[in-house]
């Protein structure tokens, strides 16, 4: 069932990144699953697989380890179907129409940060045959599929990030993936679509240890410090999006499948 | 329609308030109106109710004035249904939780900041009777509402408040309710079930102008510097929330209805 629905997204993505250019190109009808609402979830003692994720993406839920094993198929049906992807459209096109209303200074200063996992690029084909978080995070099988540098673009990052570009506003990734990962993160990026930025910001060993909120805000401040403003930040973690410097704006994207602190 | 939703609503806050003391105490049966998924939203360009609700929900969708005229069906039968509900309770639950694992001081300063409007007290009698948000926000009718004084209790967020009190932890109401409402609210508070509490802090004079998050984070400095701890800090909007002194940590409850910077 997972490979099938696997088969579903990458056909999905590929279609997708082929056909970039029209806001309506994202082929719906290969996304045959829709979101299951409420029964799904009533498995869960307390609180269904709905309320579950309403209270993670609101940051009322945090440090889970993994997803309830009642809703692997809640949150597996939510990633695959069309639900994910039309929640992470409404955000980007949030994100643009705020873009679009800001009056540029054309001195090369205004940045929008950019996450990377769950963002930038999509871990679902891994995260689909690991059960949608629902299994504890295997580090070494998550870097083995993150050296294989094939993670797709979700295509509305990938969307987003086109139409800043033409706006003139400048990208810096800041990823929690480690600065070993840099070649194998560049590729990926570039094989997804992402063709150029201003900075790749990947963690530091200095920073092992530390969390993503600490670490993230530390390397923003840095940012701010050289003159640059970041009028948008876009992310899948909360970490990515609270603590100091976090820009004008943040665009919390839809991540039911893990929590990183 | 509206008029028997309302009946609906009241009828189950009613029972609900009568019953306390048991966690299933809520007469679920009584609401009849689930959610909506999908279909209901199709009409909002680009944007389904479900996805607007998100990002809502995760402050991705900020500033705007009114509810689209074509989610008001689906915020209405949100409001009314089950998940609304299911919703607060998931949030108070996982508050609670958190609660019960702090290690009191045992010093009297530890407390929890509440929001009132759609926290601890409802104005869904008043909002299934002015669109649920659809209707432009008209100050005059809703004050009008509030000077009644007969608002009920949310009954999770009363829930709450009786268990942190149980633990020890002190309860400080900040409202963006005006200095002159101090008595009608107090009675309200009361009548509701909320008896006793360290503080009910209203917006004085002095801030009119200034947004929310910015009085709500200049009244949490003062107890802060009084040398109070905010353990926790619960409301309905992300500017209840945000800003400084927010708490150690912080419960978003659902609010489809309106936005407040």
């Amino acid at each position: 069932m997972a490979s099938l629905l696997l088969l579903l997204f990458l056909a999905a993505i590929t279609v997708t990144s082929q056909s970039y250019g029209s806001e309506f190109s994202i082929p719906r009808q290969i996304h045959l699953l829709r979101p299951q609402s409420g029964a799904a979830g009533s498995h869960v003692p307390g609180v269904t697989c709905l309320s579950w994720r309403l209270g993670v993406e609101t940051n009322n839920i945090i440090g889970w380890k993994t997803v309830p094993a009642e809703c692997e198929g809640y949150v597996g049906h939510y990633m695959l179907g069309q639900q994910y992807r039309a929640d992470s459209k409404a955000i980007t096109d949030e994100a643009f129409l705020y873009a679009q209303s800001l009056k540029p200074d054309g001195d090369g200063k205004d940045i929008w940060v950019f996450d990377i996992d769950e963002t930038a690029l999509s871990n679902l084909p891994y995260y689909a045959e690991h059960g949608f978080g629902a299994d504890p995070y295997n580090a070494t099988l998550f870097n083995k599929w993150v050296l294989e540098g094939k993670a797709p673009a979700l295509p509305e990052s990938l969307n987003l990030y086109r139409k800043l570009q033409s706006l003139g506003i400048k990208i810096v990734f800041i990823t929690g993936r480690t600065e070993d990962q840099r070649t194998v993160t560049t590729n990926n990026l570039k094989k997804a679509g992402y063709r150029s930025w201003l900075k790749l910001v990947l963690k530091a060993s200095s920073y092992s240890g530390k969390t993503a909120a600490f670490y993230k805000s530390s390397e923003r401040a840095k940012l701010v410090s050289s003159g640059y403003r970041i009028v948008g930040n876009i992310g899948d973690q909360w970490s990515d999006l609270l603590g100091t410097n976090t820009g004008n704006r943040t665009f919390k994207l839809p991540d039911p499948m893990y929590y990183i602190s």
